[in-house]
């Protein structure tokens, strides 16, 4: 590993391998957290704190701009936690010559998906290069939370819990691509970019046995039960009929030579819930906005550890693997 | 105002107004903080929150590099809310083909000033983008503390207050821009970023009289003072002896025609203490680390208000204006 590539952004097994190579053992390795949000304990009051940096390319796609995933992203993260939202902060890093009204429409578009996330947008900071420094923008946003369930963690999954997907996967990516290369047929692909404020807060409220939650960003769900199976030292059985995709979003990634599996979601929610309450969370998760297609799409198991296993449509069992290599730069 | 331009990014009165006419009119503007950080309250615990992107040019030079910068700015930032720095994140938006041992010599660094502040870093993002797509490395970093002196703000400065310095002006900015020109002259001119944990929480609980703290970084102790006399709706007035200048960075800024008031700090702090507590205040800071130099350079006045006057050398009084225009871009 001699120089960053683009593969080390990805999400996947090189990412984790640079965390590991720089930042772990540069920093004090106890501290940092490898779930999307670090927890604090102030005073016996429990406080979830979360960033990303988002360079989507382009800007604006169907269904959503950087401004409404970075507000999102960060907001999901933060309920992945068992956390309410409560305020973010926004930092820009502006190349010379962006359209003021370009960077006007983004904010517009962040505070609407706060005020839709409850949550406010109270500091922030502002750089701007040279021109040919950076292309166009890219945002940093952090948020602070109160964790109303402690415990609530990747490396909590439970065998005999149920899996809950909140909807379709691959919106978002396919979205992107086909918004990058220029091939936009109509309207029929959107991203899915959206707050999960209020179906994570209800099934938390709700008193349900919820034991971890994720967003399955880049890397796909494919990712996402890789990294949940492995901190949790648990296999992840997955049924492939009971995986949402539209079928336009299928095609897409047939087209683009893509694994839907392994495409970014960004509105979505993972959720490992006791068997006993997966049936209310279930119906609870589908009265809620953004939660309308959720199905169980498995069930965790004892072992393999780490393992996340697929039964296909043609009742095969094949392994899920982590993700590897480029997958789609510049994507969130 | 059609066009983002560097000035939007120099902290002067063109980023005020980017402020105001995107970022104030499209948030909900009552939430959100000109102070460098901003104060949530949890169930009557005050949290501070705060966040700086780092875009330095180079990214390493004489005294720190954008490592240190990235840590020492945002814990400083936390102390000038009266609070006790917690934890940091940081999040990497890398160019593609940055060596590893480039980011890995960056995170030490940043994991020694982290060290050095009492602070951990806790969680962090890594983006890569195509090269050409940003220019090496831009590092966010957000941080979380714990207030223990509610209400200190630039906005709390009060007539009769004495202000100190805590060193002497210049030397980052000075530093940075020697080097991009290639204008190395020995070792004379270090960067002084610095994180200030130790003199600002020692004042804070010595129990002094603090009104107000600030880091003159972008702009200066010219863009700072009228900040505070601005926020404070007070006069700051500031005798040109007492401001403490090295020789060879007053010579610099004179061969770059900079004006050493205007020029970037990022180890200083100018901190607002009772007159009565003036005294004990300064002796506390000289026995600091990092404050030895510090002196007394003026005091407040009822008015005329949101104004910085300077009792020059040759004692007549002129106005410190907010500084405008490009300044420096890429200083920090």
């Amino acid at each position: 590993m001699e120089r960053v590539l683009l593969s080390h952004g990805a999400g996947g097994p090189e990412m984790a391998e640079l965390i590991d190579r720089v930042f772990l053992t540069c920093y004090a390795a106890d501290d940092y957290v490898r779930d999307d949000s670090f927890a604090l304990t102030l005073d016996g009051r429990h406080i979830a704190f979360t960033t990303d940096s988002f360079v989507v390319d382009p800007i604006f796609f169907p269904g959503g701009d950087i401004g409404r995933l970075a507000v999102a992203g960060t907001v999901n993260d933060l309920l992945t936690a068992g956390a309410r939202p409560l305020v973010l902060s926004a930092s820009f890093i502006l190349e010379e010559g962006l359209p003021v009204e370009t960077l006007t429409r983004i904010a517009a578009s962040m505070a609407r998906t706060a005020k839709e996330s409850n949550v406010a947008i109270v500091t922030g900071d502002t750089k701007v290069v040279p021109k040919g420094s950076a292309d166009k923008i890219f945002i940093t946003t952090s948020g602070v939370g109160q964790i109303i369930r402690p415990g609530v963690s990747g490396a909590a999954l439970q065998a005999g819990d149920r899996l809950i997907l909140t909807g379709s996967i691959g919106d978002h990516g396919a979205a992107v691509m086909l918004a990058r290369e220029g091939l936009l047929d109509g309207e029929n692909i959107l991203s899915d970019a959206a707050p999960l404020t209020e179906l994570v807060l209800r099934l938390l409220e709700a008193g349900l046995e919820i034991h971890a939650m994720r967003d399955p960003t880049r890397g796909g769900i494919a990712a996402a039960l890789n990294e949940m199976a492995r901190q949790s030292g648990v296999c992840v059985e997955i049924v492939e009929s009971q995986v949402p995709v539209k079928p336009p979003v299928a095609a897409a990634c047939e087209a683009l030579g893509l694994d839907v599996f392994q495409v970014a979601n960004e509105g979505k929610m993972l959720i490992a819930v006791a068997s006993e309450d997966a049936d209310a969370a279930l119906a609870l998760v589908r009265s809620c906005c953004y939660g309308a297609e959720a199905r169980i799409i498995g069930q965790v198991k004892p072992g393999p550890a780490g393992r996340v296993q697929l039964k296909t449509l043609i009742d095969t069992t094949r392994l899920i693997e982590p993700p590897r290599g480029e997958l789609l730069p510049r994507i969130c």
